[in-house]
């Protein structure tokens, strides 16, 4: 599989670029940045390219991709509605191309949320715990909103009942902050990276279901998914999740 | 929803009649134990009936209940493919009426092992800790070695690469016990019930799955599972997991 | 060693019964409860008495035994300074005896919090999370809050810095209830009996102390360490943990 | 507190001399390695040296630092009871001088390893996981086989009563390796880095005492502290643990 890489030589473009490289199935064919002719990719013969670049400048990277074939796997931020419709019809012209937009390329991440839906039905009570370093602005973690979100709708379409708690006293935040009904509790620890636990409990049973990031490199076995995912799904997706096949 | 237990008098089926006079879509219209006329489902207008009894009598008390076009669900051990074959002939000649024969009704040890199986061929590392009482006679658990084996099973179809391993100087056992490839690990404390984590591991990210049994009341929502799900599940199905829409 | 119950017949006393017959090194030699005499304490040879009666009756208990020489172990609760005042006044005419007041017998739960309080000046980082079945009414628990405030007041004394924490947008209560600048943070989940969990971080390393409480009996091993170490112990001590020598 | 160190270019050197400059109480007066005049020590008017080089070179940068009355630190290794004895002859003639000879700076490892000791005896059953990365190539690892050994001599003193563990039949390394009586188990996963597990328990309750290193400068904040203790503990010390005050 020959791989190009737009944005080489960002940190985690470089990144990508080492986990190609140290892939046996994989061969780097072109490793561009800002300056760099993107016609690179043409001429090493790049099947998918894996863009980590800017908002300003994707929109003419994928088009260029679309238009010559070639199968994009994309961690770059930035896409509205209005820019997957372009991308859309970009597609349309070429049926065989296939693009990914990933927000999250964290195969764990995504393995947490969807084993925590699928699993909240079950369950008479749901947390969630999330904990990071404590440089992190905001509180909860995205993730864990999105995970609230998740399990909180899975919960509906099961038509479960209200999760029981009785407290009745409380100091302000004991019991953490309410997403979509949601308990989640944000921990800011020196020394920790990112990392979630969601807890399910039933009578006399628990489920819990963590998810620890250590480094940042934790990416890449997503983005190599992706890369050999891609040219099984023609068209646009947006998430990794839909490659997983769970 | 109108509910027999057969064994209504053992500690497993108390606990169901209990649970089943708790929910409130179920009613408890006969509770039959030795001695007992097994007439009684069909005076109470069973719909479904849980059988948690004895290997000596369960196939006597199906006949009933297929005959009766009363679906069961059945806790009771000593299942071959023999008896299989006997409950599956008796099924034809009573269409919508379903069996549900479960070894396991756990809903957390069954989703512990499905996620595992899911989850494996994505990392590039598994191994299994399993914790328990210290009068367990056994280690592993069985609940530990199938979990092994279903681990096992879907790497292979994923074409997974062997899971490294670097030990070269190693104290005997200090690597655990070796169930169809994956590492396998009993601890036997004080204070516990029954535990399971599964440790999954990739570049910078590691997942875990942990189902904690603390009381052994936890079969009964499995239980009540089996009878909300059995009406739409005409025939024979083995496991619980087969309802669980995972 | 010679051991009389006094409330043998309630929840808790039976427990102490039980587990004072199986200890190798006890004998229940008077099990007393309202309406028998307390002389059996004297006619049986007690020479350690445990108490889990009720504030209406305590008192008048521990005068008998104290004028016996009868050492006493105590989870009765309502003792204020006023009755620890008369319970001395009586122990300086006895002063070989023993009686121990103890809020907690939990080892557990002692342990986590003397460990928590000993390892937090070493950390710059340490939160707290609390775990209970969902009828609980208060959040957080009152161990909870006492662990908070061995950290906050061993932080004083070592000068530890501020806790760092660069949260700027949050939700309500997602960074928890703060008691005396500790975060600490209570889910309530079905299936849970009651476990805490202090996670202290430093760079690139965290230390987790966790109490898991399963069954009520846990108190159990605490009265008994009460009744072997009393004898060591003459006069009036409030808290077992001067007695586990940490 | 003026500090200098020695090893300054080496991979931890540069982390020591990082952490020294970032510290408030510390100032980094000079940064020594191989081929620059150790006198730069003298120059800079250094108080502590933290030496992080070589055993071949180790025992000249110390006389050096002992004979202009330099306190030291010391994380290189290869210190046998010959090299202590020199070491103490020569603090005979420098009695306000300290040293301090440490083969572990992780304050959270030296913690879990003392509070394990403390709590062992008070609980029927103690096991330890430890996991690591997979290139580890010893098991279990060097650290566990130290904790088992501290656990063993605690309950030895103690006069523990033996762990019960019923198992009868087992496969080959279920139960893990024996180190001094106490069961280890060693896990390889990749992603994870260093992490340690002692869990402990008795009738109805559990402690479980974790350490995770999730990166190697978690040394740092151990080097500080023997730097800002050592001035207090004149003489030779061997440990890290011994400047705790646990």
């Amino acid at each position: 599989m020959r791989v190009g890489v737009l944005g080489a030589r960002g940190k985690v473009g470089a990144e990508v670029c080492a986990a190609v490289e140290a892939a046996d199935d994989m061969e780097l064919v072109a490793a561009v940045d800002q300056g760099d002719p993107i016609e690179a990719l043409v001429d090493g013969g790049a099947q998918v390219v894996v863009d980590f670049t800017h908002p300003d400048v994707v929109m003419d990277n994928l088009e260029f991709c679309v238009d010559h074939g070639i199968h994009a796997v994309v961690g770059t931020t930035g896409f509205d509605q209005n820019r997957l419709d372009i991308l859309g019809n970009w597609l349309v012209k070429s049926p065989a191309t296939g693009v990914l937009i990933a927000p999250n390329f964290s195969i764990g991440a995504i393995l947490m949320m969807r084993f925590s839906a699928l699993a909240a039905p079950f369950y008479e009570s749901v947390e969630i715990i999330e904990l990071h370093h404590p440089n992190k602005a905001d509180a909860p973690s995205g993730t864990a909103r999105r995970t609230a979100e998740l399990i909180a709708a899975a919960r509906r379409e099961a038509g479960s009942a209200p999760i029981p708690d009785a407290t009745s006293t409380s100091l302000d935040g004991a019991r953490g902050a309410v997403v979509d009904g949601i308990h989640v509790h944000g921990l800011r620890i020196r020394g920790l990276v990112a990392h979630q636990e969601v807890v399910l409990g039933g009578v006399g049973e628990t489920l819990t279901i963590r998810h620890d990031s250590l480094d940042r490199v934790s990416f890449t076995p997503g983005v190599l998914t992706g890369v050999r995912q891609i040219g099984a799904h023609p068209g646009l997706t947006v998430g990794l999740e839909h490659f997983l096949d769970l």
